[in-house]
């Protein structure tokens, strides 16, 4: 890739934690710095600095579809085809839109995402906009675009498996990585960092800190390499029949999708 | 169950759909009167109606046990030692507390829930009311509680299968179920519902119409017959060796939860 090729680049980074000085933020700051270093022009969502709604809900739609009813899918294809979107969501897809790789930075509550990250999944992610029901999956309106998430977990990386007591990472990451594929994108390789909840004891802090300084480290190559990250690989419009479910003999390409129970 | 033992038993029914007239709003209704006349006292949250906050954050604590950082776990323990939790909190636990059984009616938004019901669990299930790291899983505070989820999906039934291209069903109930059995639930089996979105033919709306129908029957009835509704079954402490997997023999009981990768 040339360096012209570079400069032309953009990302787009949501953050999605309470705290300005949270290590999701710092990890968002490795981020813009690794990537303006590699040339990339980087723009920052940082939902709770925008006071960002998190409640998709009618008042937010000026022109309604209906007002008898409110269907999340009809308004907002209706506001996309009538460009009356939201102010707020507006300002996000276009960010969304202009970048090549979206980075999605948040702490993992319960078993998944702050709920404002999610708003910002219900709400942006606007029908019409980056899907319809003809234009998902691999056929999402984002294709040639990469998404990444980057994901903090409080608990020891030993919980996190097939067999341990906060189930299998994939399992956790999969709605939110399916959201992506959903949506056309190129899903890579996610950073995941775990233990980052706080210590008591002093050996415990200088762990910690320890700790917290060398997933920078590694957030840091990772981004300094992306393109060379690889992405998952999913099953597509190619691979299901008509309700929807593996032809015989299709391999399910996630441990979660597959052709026998 | 004597008539008295009936009468004392009190169900919060947290319904979060932007709709009022919603098919999940008509579910929740069913909730409340099967459950009324089976002598029951039920409380409704309507999270869209009370206007809910969905975003856990600084602003919501009077009296900050930290105002340098913004410790999410930190700041409900101490509000919830001083009996400081924001007054919407309180409240939403005040109903917590006095149900001997929940039910989160919600529809699927992006292979998860709305934003406003991820929200009513970050912040109301708070550290130190709900669970502490002494006490979750099946220690966790709720224990002899029963919870359950009222799950509605756009898409057809059979998309939603280990090869289906919406995936498992369990797999997308996993992290909201994790989370009630995480605070000392009893997790009954799910009541789901497929295929509610909006058809757009003559045909395809009376087959809704009569889809619908025949799962507020089944609701009703699964409510009426509530105490004989089987629980799932969760590992617990006594299976996890020292490091949070599974000791060596121990079945894993969830599908997701498994001895071998």
């Amino acid at each position: 890739m040339t360096g012209k090729d570079v400069a032309a680049m953009r990302a787009l980074i949501v953050v999605a934690h309470p705290d300005p000085g949270s290590f999701n933020a710092q990890l968002a700051s490795v981020a813009v710095q690794a990537l303006e270093s590699s040339g990339y022009q980087v723009d920052v969502s940082d939902l709770y600095a925008l006071d960002f709604d998190a409640r998709e809900g009618p008042w937010h739609y000026r022109a309604r579809d209906r007002t008898d009813v409110f269907d999340v899918q009809a308004e907002q294809r209706s506001a996309a085809r009538r460009a009356t979107l939201p102010p707020d969501v507006q300002r996000e897809l276009d960010k969304v839109m202009r970048s090549d790789l979206l980075i999605l930075q948040y702490p993992t509550w319960w078993f998944s995402v702050p709920a404002i990250l999610k708003g910002w999944v219900d709400r942006v992610l606007a029908y019409g906009t980056t899907y319809t029901s003809e234009r998902r999956y691999d056929r999402g309106m984002l294709g040639g675009k990469r998404a990444m998430l980057s994901v903090t977990f409080g608990g020891a990386e030993s919980t996190f498996a097939h067999n341990g007591r906060n189930g299998d990472v994939e399992l956790l990451l999969w709605p939110m990585q399916m959201t992506l594929f959903y949506v056309g994108y190129q899903v890579l390789t996610p950073f995941t960092a775990f233990g980052i909840a706080g210590a008591s004891t002093d050996s415990g802090k200088a762990a910690l800190t320890e700790r917290l300084e060398r997933y920078k480290t590694l957030y840091r190559e990772r981004l300094l390499t992306i393109d060379r990250v690889p992405a998952l690989k999913f099953n597509g419009w190619a691979d299901w029949d008509e309700s929807g479910r593996l032809k015989p003999g299709v391999p399910g390409y996630s441990k979660f999708m597959r052709a026998d129970p």
